[in-house]
């Protein structure tokens, strides 16, 4: 018999410097140390980040991605220390982990061997020691994940998403792949990528499928698309399984070049059908399980010393004259996550009032003023969300209730307030981000839902048959109450980690005029 | 100041039935109970799936979507049972949960107050009780959710999810969202989709891009793929943050009809720098690595009361004649995740000797043949791959070191054995789906790669400078020895659900012609 069985051997990788720096880790390793109590016998693989090479000791910190300080070596004889040994390089060293005499750190590696991986041309290595702009590192993109920032921001990123896991997973929800292509035109909501209608290669298949019904020219037999959101194809899930939520790439063909907007994004979504116990009705609800997430997710990043060493090398870079600004808006992060006090809400029609208060004042005193009035009716600008959130009340805030013009068809009509009409919906906003989370009651009512979609142009008809007769058969057979939010994930990232772009808080960054590889 | 606070309030959501039902909860609700010792009050919302009219009393079975058995409701007053408690209704019980005297089943709820939240006319319901065509459903595809058999695989696909999330943050690795949108076309594997040039709306928007620098008329300045695969990209992280992985969504415009094919997939990739402790060398090391996380991954939820269950609806669903094999099937996956011995491994030539021999023993006793005859430096065919998990192995078998000329050009070179060049690489196979994983020792001398890539037809150059530059940066600046596999994640659920299409194994599948909601 020609297949062999594998030998006996483990199937566990190495400890990592996080695992090893790990205070259980170190003490466990030691019980079994033959040098002394204190020392363990290590071997440790990663990338030099610096060198320090003296008469008669050398210095360097080396790095496998784990954590944001990495390792001390500690190299007691210079002479043997190789010059390949350059930031950059690949290094395999082997040696005791003990206790560090100096200040800053609990242990580092006395090195008794060493084996150069990889070389790293100084001279050539494009991640030099300088501080590098956001623009060159964009450039470099396949490089980039090498700066402190930009680990760190990733460590965070995946911080986030385990506990954010982890929260739902407690409160019963299951996570469900929603589909990327999708035959909706975006739901009438902002502009979506098209596939295009061939594709490059020819596909010599023998199994060509028959011809599709209406576009023969269309690989799926009609025009496909990017989805901008998963929701509508969550709600249907949501509608069998009830509480449901999806972590999933979304994409716009947005032209516009902010900070805060990107091609292709990841979106937290989720749909569920009944609200936290005793809690207020509708909107109210909802807004209080997602105070309540972001609360727990990223207590659990602040509290931990991994993440929060990572908190303060993204939080830490700044230009001189953000410093302040940073430091302010880190304690205000802090205070929403940990003070007792539950964060403040308020009605888009408060919201517009009080903001109408401020123009007229910063009229009066001639003082820096909003470039756009706040009306009722119109969409609260860039500026005012800011204002709201970073000046009015110095945290997050949710503004509810928004006229119905401004939202989609599915969020659910409140009852009229005189000739205003709203819905039941809310925008979570917060300091230096402005919008992080949009959620809203959902319109369970059939007759007003298709008038809804009727009024948005949305109810295209084809043979009789609505173009979205299916997300009306969600209501026509055991559609019930339910509430639903999105949270653009790099917004996330960007608040708890102070990153001014979202550019710089997802791996590698797409937007009009720029795909690097 | 018109922003109020939240009164204090819940944020937490109230229990699932899976959460009532699971012994500890049960236990400490009775503590609380005014009726009695072992009944506690509790509120349920969710649909129904059966009910059973009698004239004393009346039954129903009610899905909250967090567990297959769901919910046994007792109606003490038959007469006040509403005529719109149908099939597919969704309803909110509240009663008394105590221990049941029926046979199967632990708890039951003594319903004392229903109330309908949403009526399902049991005439227009598509979801009938007899059984429905996947065909059908693939159809309504928005709706099957609702059946026992696609409700089971998610809640499976969620579990095997969760526990592959949570091996590899034990074993050090990080989650990194690699980009869907790609400058790349395929590595040359392959067909790609393609983003079209124009998009359907006209975009007013003020803040332009500047044009771009290749090609006006793409929205990226270039031409824009769907990714299928992300390993080149994962590839940079590794040289930064050595342990990564990802599951992220892939897409191939396949036009073949397979059950084991779809335009729209989700994969498992990782790629990592060093071996397991005490392994053999390069591909026998990746191999024990998979070994491990399918066994601890899907060994959790042969444990776990819940999946356990689910896996019994899902590999329950067979016509007559498929029973026997199904059981023959789900034995073979059982013994594969707790049999101590290891699974079985083979080189690629002995493979196709050995099939080279069963092919003899065929044609000598007119058995039935494989269609192709086994040939060194040939792709192994699916039958071939098949007889050898079924027939020859009865369990996973990995196949390793191909021919160079079946693989890519980032694997590594083994050294030549007389004229029979291979790579240091593998796929693993098992029972019902072929090929599950496939992975390799990376090439990392970068001499190789070069060569390998221009032989491939892929080093174009523009400006002097290779189209996969950024590629050969990773080799150049501190790249060093790493291993890597991908794993479609719908085979996974396919294997471990027994689950015969993987159009059954994802929420919303996609293929060439079909593209619903």
């Amino acid at each position: 018999m020609r297949a062999t069985l594998f030998r006996r051997c483990s199937s566990t990788l190495p400890p990592t410097i996080r695992q090893l720096l790990a205070p259980s880790v170190t003490s466990e390793l030691s019980q079994h140390s033959t040098r002394s109590e204190q020392d363990a016998n290590v071997t440790v693989t990663g990338w030099v980040k610096s060198i320090r090479r003296q008469k008669r000791v050398s210095f360097a910190v080396i790095s496998d991605g784990t954590n944001s300080a990495g390792l001390q070596a500690v190299f007691p004889n210079p002479s043997l220390v190789p010059k390949e040994l350059t930031n950059g390089a690949s290094v395999k060293l082997t040696g005791r982990l003990g206790k560090s005499p100096a200040a800053g750190q609990d242990k580092e590696l006395l090195v008794e061997d060493i084996r150069i991986l990889g070389n790293c041309n100084p001279e050539e290595y494009p991640i030099q020691k300088q501080a590098l702009s956001n623009e060159f590192l964009r450039d470099n993109v396949h490089l980039r994940a090498r700066t402190s920032a930009i680990a760190s921001m990733l460590r965070l990123r995946h911080a986030l998403q385990r506990e954010l896991s982890s929260h739902f997973e407690q409160q019963g929800f299951l996570h469900v792949h929603t589909p990327l292509l999708t035959s909706n035109d975006a739901e009438g909501a902002g502009e979506t990528f098209k596939l295009a209608k061939t594709f490059d290669k020819s596909t010599p298949d023998a199994q060509v499928p028959p011809p599709s019904p209406s576009d023969p020219d269309e690989f799926f037999g009609r025009p496909a698309h990017l989805t901008v959101s998963a929701q509508l194809h969550l709600e249907a899930f949501q509608t069998a399984l009830n509480r449901v939520w999806t972590l999933s790439p979304a994409f716009r063909a947005e032209r516009s070049q902010t900070n805060r907007h990107l091609s292709e994004f990841w979106m937290l979504e989720a749909e569920w059908g009944d609200l936290p116990i005793g809690s207020d009705a509708g909107v109210r609800g909802i807004c209080a399980f997602v105070e309540g997430m972001l609360r727990a997710s990223v207590k659990s990043l602040l509290v931990a010393p991994g993440t929060r060493e990572d908190m303060d090398v993204s939080w830490g870079i700044s230009t001189d004259d953000k410093a302040e600004m940073k430091r302010k808006r880190r304690e205000e992060l802090e205070r929403a996550i940990y003070n007792k006090e539950r964060w403040k809400i308020m009605t888009y029609g408060d919201a517009v009032l009080t903001l109408q208060e401020e123009y007229e004042r910063q009229s009066r005193e001639d003082a820096s003023r909003f470039e756009f009035e706040p009306t009722w009716g119109k969409s609260l600008q860039s500026e005012h969300e800011k204002w709201l959130a970073e000046v009015f009340v110095g945290g997050p805030v949710f503004v509810t209730d928004y006229p119905i013009d401004l939202k989609p068809f599915y969020m659910r009509l409140n009852d009229p307030d005189g000739d205003r009409q709203t819905v039941a919906c809310f925008d979570l906003l917060v300091p230096g981000v402005g919008e992080l989370v949009g959620g809203s009651v959902r319109e369970e009512r059939e007759a007003v839902l298709l008038r809804r979609m009727k009024e948005s142009g949305l109810w295209n008809e084809v043979d009789g048959l609505g173009e979205y007769e299916w997300y009306m058969d969600l209501r026509r057979y055991g559609g019930s109450p339910h509430v639903g939010f999105g949270m653009g994930f790099e917004r996330l990232v960007s608040w708890v980690g102070g990153i001014e772009n979202v550019r710089e808080c997802v791996p590698m960054p797409r937007w009009a005029g720029r795909l690097s590889l």
